[in-house]
């Protein structure tokens, strides 16, 4: 049966298993000290063109919100999110759990609009009774989005200027950033990102590691004592050279890229093969996350033949569903979806 | 200058008042477990007619919400209100801060309407990821809502067979409850909110009392160790007779009832006055809030010789402001209202 | 039946009361912004010799503990305690339900010695792996203790400057400090607090007041947005002036001080009887406790005709009880005590 | 350099990257559903001989024991530990984070004894003030212990009996499980555990594993929804296979024993050598982790040529230091470090 899952439905990119090998044996220190973490660090510095960044590895994209956004908000403060965000939505309340309410803000397509952001700060403090009130104190953007979508640069820079007229961070949820670089249709470059947010992170998991989050602060502003925050949340990975060789392998020869490079030309073809067969989509999503509407009835139909993801119901007889690719998607998937497709 | 500014900007009523400084010198045993408590609770169970109930008392009204919403649910759930509930947007993340969410709905005048209820309970279940999101465990009402306004009592039972066919407690928010309850248009009594309800609270501090809420478990569900919880969240009173003693007096002669009486008494009166007026309100509110549409540059003059709250922007030019009534308004703060409309 | 139970048995000193009566239908607006509080503000200034000082009431002891610590330390901070400290031992978890751990150092009479406090932080940084620790942030003592006991001027000097050598906080739980100030074993004025400690609450609740706590920050550290931080924890009062009008009086004509001067005066009379009787003492303590060893036999006699409260067991035969005296304590109270002692 | 300096200084057990290679391209569905953690779970259940035990895989220790001890509590409830227990001291206040309290029991080379623990449960409930106070709800040890001693079955069994009559759950910290299991000098096995404990976990990460640790809920006590609050704890690993595929491997022909076995006999030899050349134990410790006492001259010195780690300080000349083996320590390491001893 093909797989279209997910976009981290193998293991990880067979130059990380390679390397992961090759370097079982030797003896590092643990807790991120050790010399792969180190170069990871110092690759990842250069590949986003800011020498003086701070980058600390954690294993998965629920525990990197919720580390970053408690560590970093005051404890008056809650973030700001598009009600479909992540946090909103999918971590079952990972951000409430370290005590801090997540804002929600309406959002088209996925993405928070500057003039909601601005008109949503604007008046919280027009409030008369806004010190009985959660104090936004971070802005959380996700790029791509929970839909596939993408900031224009336009955008990012739109809202990293609100954030800065109200003195509160900009943070972006990289958990899928790969494929939102290589899209066909984005101006934003990965330097972009460094300059116009405070902290960022570059996702693994779903983008050929086997687990891991890159977290980049961009601005001299890591929380003080950033460890041992980690270790309290239970995130401290004691042999972090699991993290770090993955990351040094992602950053060498491009890798990363490579991956979101090849994923985002399998979307493509993904897409061609649904337009084809007079398919519709549910958004218009310029990354690897592709949102298809099937009938109800050929949807029960795939699924004895293909696996993809419920995403939510379009009407009585339609579904929104996800097909999701990845550098472990072949043409022979794609040939036999279009089999399924044609039956 | 006279004031509307709230329900709680005078003292306690004088016959509290009274009474504290009546038995201010008996010996009496703290947290609670004094005569004056028990009296209280039997008078409160009589009152609501239910001799099975539990009841225990609070300082203040986000206490309670924050108390009985962290002991009642469980690790993986939170808690549905409406996106104008207290909890929602004026308690400072009070909810969040005992790691659960307020799982936000729309409204309809402040109320939740059961038809949305019972669809975000359905869709909750339906989606297939919901493992990993916040389980709705609970459901949050006030009664009068943050608008004045109440439910019927047919809503309230839908919403109760709702919560009884998902399992899950309906609690009520009864800070201003007196006035809900006395209001002309209601059909809702104080034993029909002991039966429909798991959960509620009857408001003490803006209905005539110093400080003080009265918390009535009606199902045998008070939770286990109660007290326990109520000191490690920093919420037991020493001196319980405080509470006790102000709550006795409350249930004492239908004091509480005929507090709301007067105030609802009052509360029509000043509708009527700014209605001659031709002044509009916001919000149709039968209780003893009243939610008003002043022009900006009224709004302005008033301030100088009126003190009423601020409640939301109308438009550029108009503003939506409080006037409440209370056990303290008099008939002489209505003729100086008066007079300030007619200059 | 007399009762030495504790020092909050009664309702408020008679002036309190008489006050709160006088200043009931003032129409005030809400949460610590009226008059009297600012009034009493002003007045523990001055009291403390401090004009500097940022003052703000709560409403209980656990309350003041876990709001003042959990907003003054650091993410990655706990506190360090006494391991016989209120908040190690007596608030259920109030300090852990933040967050934050008590870091338990061994005592003396219920005091931290500051040689023990200077070794554990200076073992503290000498651990390799201290960054998997919890850093200790802030230092607690209460004065008096949990056992009646003070700490001399020397050694708070002590104390103050180990913590200003480590850059943590000084925090002194003053819940009983009225009876601390009028010992007549003390050569510490509440001046001497101000200067010495970096944030101290000045205890009503337990020195004639319904409740209330003054929380009095002495370096201009109170924590941003504090009173969101309060509302946030569900620790804001509506009506401030209860903590307004009871802390004005108490500190209007030195009531407070008188109150402290009165109950010290009758537990030194409460010990004369004791000692005339006998009776041994658990603990030398020079305020309002009295920590006395019965044999079990005469404890159970006794309670028949005294209230007094279970200590500790002391061993197989005897036990420790606790006589506490207050502004409410009378010479009859004694004169009573005294023939049950002669029975 | 040759490297002591833990159990987890190398990556995995090659047998595990070789599954892992093998495995890596096969589509499977996330967050520990998969096959591999199917197949590890059976495996599990037939090793520790109950087929009805819940197996659940969490990534770490600390994590492993955040999530462990908040889902188990109720909301009332801390936890007792030894003093020396790593939830005491090295978690960075990971369990506080969740809003509980540890509750510290003295303890014996590391191990609580069964007369302290009754004792300590016998006086909370003679306790007064109980209510007052944190309730026991769960005993946490750790088998092998921080400094590497074993419970003898005997006190294993008394410990649980305890926790039986109080009707609070045992709980097993195996984070070094393997090493005690098959230590020379124990009598107590896994199937012991499984009926003596309510719930434990088998660590994976200091025994060979590149993370990863199986919790087992031995009592059909795993809580409800436990997976949703893993999420919430930003703890589900997305790529659940890495964990499967792991303890599958682990526990196909005995590995985790051999492992266990392994790095004991190595111990043993290591033991040897330290003994040989007249230096002396802080602690007789019968698993994989040594404590040696070194002057401080020649822990300078060797320091140069052989990593090791800083346990504490044992008198101004002398220092306490661990020496750990694990699967990949060599015969070649052991004479080097002989060499080292003889210069």
């Amino acid at each position: 049966m093909i797989s279209f899952e997910s976009d981290y439905i193998a293991g990880a990119h067979p130059e990380i298993i390679r390397r992961l090998s090759e370097t079982n044996l030797e003896a590092l220190s643990g807790y991120g000290s050790d010399k792969y973490c180190e170069s990871a660090r110092d690759k990842i510095r250069k590949a986003i063109g800011l020498e003086s960044a701070d980058v600390e590895f954690l294993v998965g994209g629920t525990q990197a919100n919720a580390v970053i956004i408690s560590t970093m908000l005051s404890d008056y403060e809650g973030v700001i999110a598009a009600k479909t965000g992540h946090i909103s939505t999918h971590e079952a309340g990972a951000i409430e759990f370290t005590g801090h309410e997540v804002l929600e803000l309406s959002e088209k397509d996925g993405k928070i609009m500057p003039g909601d952001l601005r008109a949503f700060l604007k008046d919280f403090y027009a409030n008369d009774t806004h010190e009985h009130m959660t104090f936004p104190g971070m802005v959380y953007i996700s790029h791509p989005t929970e839909y596939g979508t993408l900031y224009s640069k336009q955008e990012m820079k739109e809202i990293s200027g609100i954030c800065h007229d109200y003195k509160i961070p900009l943070f972006l949820d990289g958990a899928r950033l790969g494929y939102g670089l290589m899209s066909k249709n984005t101006d934003v470059t990965i330097s972009d990102i460094a300059e116009l947010c405070d902290v960022f992170y570059i996702g693994g998991t779903k983008v050929g590691a086997l687990c891991g989050e890159a977290v980049v602060f961009t601005k001299g502003n890591k929380p003080r004592h950033f460890m041992t925050s980690v270790k309290k949340r239970g995130a401290l990975l004691a042999k972090g050279r699991l993290l770090g060789v993955q990351f040094d392998t992602l950053f060498t020869d491009d890798l990363y890229f490579r991956i979101g490079s090849y994923a985002i030309e399998m979307a493509e073809k993904l897409k061609e093969i649904f337009k084809s067969h007079g398919l519709n989509f549910y958004i218009d999503s310029p990354t690897n996350q592709q949102f298809v509407i099937l009938e109800n009835d050929r949807m029960e139909k795939m699924k004895e033949k293909v696996v993809f993801s419920f995403w939510e119901k379009y009407d009585e007889d339609h579904t929104v569903v996800r097909f999701a690719t990845s550098w472990s998607t072949t043409d022979v998937d794609l040939e036999e979806l279009k089999a399924v497709l044609e039956e």
